[in-house]
């Protein structure tokens, strides 16, 4: 830190354009905010350049091939059907392209003032942003800390984004793997998995723990549509080294020894905290290293926020969102506040699954005599017709008060469906409020109201004597 | 009426195994009714053999044409597609055939007793059924009347179900007709417009009136996108006669005469009581002709009730089944009501259509000051990605109070995402239970959140310039 250097002044610096910075940056700027952001690299973050919007081209592109093989049932005859990866890729990049776009577009009609660079704390109020040979300085009144995470790579194993590859670099593969291995649990790497499998790759899946990160009643059916769809699951995992040699793949785990075409690690991530500065000017840190926020997302120097995967919670967009524009609401002087209680889970896998709220294993731990109700879409009209009845909705109520606890679903429709479940649950519903309404027909949205039924053993398509089972599938 | 005839002693009668009759059937059975059910075709009505379901899978077999052909975008590469109607058509039987062999196993395992023939109230308590040369008299404690409703034909058009069809022969056609007029506006008239279309045929909307039944919003991008998709519309269509002559349909409306292949009339439904000898034992009937009943469906005869297209209200199966539960509790002794209030309304349009409480009209029209919020998915990012940006999703609320007052989705995801609307507005949500939850990123659910932003002009995605413009597009 040079003294007495010229610094620029700014009201609001934001370090970090992905979806929680930019939607900071737009809700500051429509409160009145005079808002600069800042950004190292590509405007929309990780999410929108190499995370969730790559990642879901792959799983719509795994969706559109699937059900393209599946069309022959419905009259819609095709002479031969190819999967041109290449051609995704480029849709890829031009999906990428013009949502990028947009958000600079949006940031500018909203007078954000962009920079591009690297920033990092120089004192309270004082950061430093680096671009090439540049060096500014830049005093601010606020700032929000929105840098967000990078895969987590265990030592012993070195990504080359070729052929053992990250949540990043999975996404640009120039051909099909022939022989994938997975390695994680979240839903990054089963949607990876999935969607690969639907390309033609042969798929294993190396949980790094017993199980997926589920619902039990989901993970063990997801456990049956993986071995039915020919992808292989080895349980804990750990892999000890793996490396790479004449494009085989070989990796190391216990006495044990694999090999494949290519490695994809997906374990999670860590925040990027560390060239930011943080300690120096005393940020407090969680005791697993994230940075300290309370309700309104303040660390403990009051002038200064941070959102999104810098922060405890889900490494999710949706988090980041959120928090985004509530640091901003806050810093504007509204009360908001955010609650992550009732924040979705979701994964775009074959059939997608949306979940939200307590888990009937969380619940029972959280002191609750819980309710069951589960309804198999196979039951359901509308999705017999559309012949995807794979799947089921499984709910959750406090056997005392009937309060709804949690929706997990696993099925076609699981993602638009998941916010009744969200909305309901902010609302503090109760069985007989999910029961009450009519549901369109035929939809499958009336799965909810039957897997409330469930619960009292009154759904309609479910006979009675398997209404006396155990109603986990 | 044989004074002194042999009747059999029945507990609880419905009449009528469609969808409502059913429901009412099974949940009466589930609460310990001993159930009769008394259907003169096949089990599960017209929704299932040949309304709802059939025309559902005319258009999930559009849909799935419309989107093998948009694979290639996405790299799936076919050679050729050709859509084979008669291989949609021997799907659809299947499905039927599945369905209907489930209903018939569900009645079973209840237990209820299941009768083929046609009933006729004999006296208040009494019923004689016709089978072919069978007659017998049921004497029962209570009974339901769901026994649906038939296509409204106008004077001077005769159904030849081959060239000339009502909403149950459209879907039994044989070959896509070149030439289709389709005289309506209901769902079911924009259902099959849009599918045929998709299949090949030219297509003429003869509207009944001015205008679609959704809120003004929709109806105008309904409008645009028929147009975009070859669609005509004429408005104001009364048709004053239709004959088919060398396979060809000629029709004639004030001094015009059009000339196509094929005529789809689609003017709503009539209710199926002619033979029910309802009037003989003094069932009150409302003003329009339906059968009048209260909050429980109980007719003016406190031990008949009846539900579903013999009462007032939308021709919906939703409104059926709701009732027929309703029924069945309140004949089991409990105080459930029907309230149909908020009874959504879907059309499997390309894109699908959802609308649930008030629109934008009905709302001033009730007195209320509105606010209005609206958010397209082409500035969805989720929506951007799968290729599907046409739609939007308007909100409406109460000025005064933020009180929720209607949801109306185009595009889609609209069918799923609607029971989002019902449950808010079940829950009498208000704006901000609406804007506080994390919605998943991406998904088309996140166009809900910004719906409600927009209405304070603070939608993320829309930039501030088009925001100080009216909020209908």
């Amino acid at each position: 830190m040079v003294v007495g250097e010229l610094a620029y002044e700014r009201d609001l610096i934001i370090i970090g354009g992905g979806p929680g910075g930019y939607n900071a940056a737009i809700r500051a700027a429509q409160l009145g905010q005079s808002v600069t952001l800042i950004e190292r690299e590509e405007l929309g973050g990780v999410c929108l350049n190499i995370g969730c919007i790559p990642t879901k081209v792959l799983t719509e592109g795994a969706e559109k091939l699937r059900s393209t093989r599946k069309a022959a049932d419905f009259g819609i005859e095709t002479n031969s059907i190819e999967f041109n990866l290449a051609k995704l890729q480029n849709y890829k990049l031009n999906t990428i392209l013009q949502l990028r776009e947009g958000v600079t577009a949006l940031c500018k009609a909203n007078k954000v003032e962009l920079i591009k660079g690297s920033a990092f704390f120089l004192s309270e109020d004082r950061l430093g942003v680096e671009s090439g040979d540049h060096y500014e300085v830049y005093r601010f009144k606020q700032a929000i800390i929105a840098t967000g995470s990078s895969p987590k790579i265990p030592k012993g194993l070195k990504v080359d984004h070729v052929q053992i590859v990250d949540s990043w670099s999975i996404t640009k593969l120039s051909a099909i793997p022939e022989k994938l291995f997975v390695l994680g649990s979240d839903y990054i790497a089963l949607e990876m998995a999935m969607a690969f499998s639907v390309f033609g790759s042969a798929v294993t899946i190396l949980l790094d723990g017993e199980d997926f990160p589920f619902d039990q009643s989901i993970n063990m059916e997801l456990m049956r549509l993986m071995k039915k769809n020919k992808i292989k699951i080895i349980k804990n995992v750990s892999i000890s080294e793996a490396y790479v040699e004449q494009n085989t793949v070989s990796i190391y785990f216990g006495n044990e020894k694999m090999t494949g075409t290519h490695l994809f690690i997906s374990l999670g991530h860590s925040p990027n905290i560390e060239n930011l500065g943080i300690d120096r000017i005393g940020i407090k840190r969680t005791n697993r290293d994230f940075i300290e926020v309370n309700q309104q997302c303040r660390t403990s120097i009051p002038t200064i926020y941070a959102i999104g995967d810098v922060t405890e919670g889900p490494h999710l967009a949706s988090k980041a969102i959120k928090q985004g524009k509530t640091a901003a609401e806050a810093i504007a002087g509204l009360s908001s506040e955010v609650d992550l209680r009732f924040l979705p889970i979701i994964a775009q896998t074959t059939p997608p699954i949306a979940s939200v709220g307590l888990t009937e294993q969380e619940a029972i731990k959280h002191g609750y005599e819980v309710d069951i109700g589960q309804f198999p879409l196979s039951a359901n009209g509308f999705a017999g017709l559309r012949g995807e009845k794979e799947g089921f909705i499984k709910v959750i109520t406090d056997k005392k008060t009937s309060l709804f606890l949690g929706m997990h679903i696993l099925g076609y429709g699981a993602i638009e469906l998941i916010t009744s479940g969200i909305l309901s649950l902010e609302m503090a519903a109760r069985d007989e409020d999910l029961l009450f309404p009519a549901y369109p027909h035929p939809s499958v949205n009336e799965c909810i109201a039957e897997a409330f039924e469930a619960i009292k053993k009154q759904a309609i398509h479910i006979p009675p004597m398997m209404k006396r089972e155990k109603s986990n599938v």
